[in-house]
């Protein structure tokens, strides 16, 4: 193998990687784009998701808290209440999302006309 | 909840649920890195992706072969080698990676900062 083909291939890869760590799996950039959305409630998160179940959904959101991308504002009251709002740093991401929409909408365009 | 910001939201979910079902999981957007840089036979894949083992690359590679984003060719010969390369339709995922790249660089900066 190239070593130079190899370090460019590393170049990408690591920084790729950095990424997937923080927003792998099937959820956590789908719960992002809710809590954006305007969907502030742990019930509101759910509905909006379909198939999330609400262990996974809890999960997902103490990972993402720590990862500096979501608040979790807890309000006083009777009862209790417990919003969650998406951080600047998630806007960070918008580049990221926007990208997978479009490819995701041209996809599914490709796999239409190919049936 | 408004019903407005219920559409966008599902506007924005669905595409991006398409693109993740295809990307999905830590080794799909690696195995393309690697593989559009230049490493087409299975052990230097293998040799590319620090922690993946063979049964996975494997797995994997049949899932991308099926979602129409890498070539598998066979080449007659002794011993028959099998060569591995992305396709045309890869290279619509181009800003996806690139878009991932950016961020993975700029989290790994903000990681280092806070350190």
């Amino acid at each position: 193998m190239n070593k130079q083909v190899h370090t460019d291939c590393l170049s990408m890869l690591v920084p790729v990687q950095d990424a997937l760590c923080v927003i792998n799996g099937k959820w956590k950039l789908l719960i992002l784009i809710s809590i954006s959305s305007g969907n502030s409630r742990f019930r509101e998160i759910e509905r909006s998701i379909p198939r999330i179940t609400s262990k996974v959904l809890s999960k997902e959101l103490k990972d993402l808290e720590e990862n500096l991308l979501i608040n979790r504002t807890v309000r006083d009251g009777y009862p209790v209440t417990i919003d969650y709002t998406t951080t600047d740093y998630f806007m960070t991401l918008e580049n990221v999302v926007q990208a997978l929409k479009d490819w995701g909408i041209n996809h599914r365009k490709m796999l239409t006309a190919k049936s």
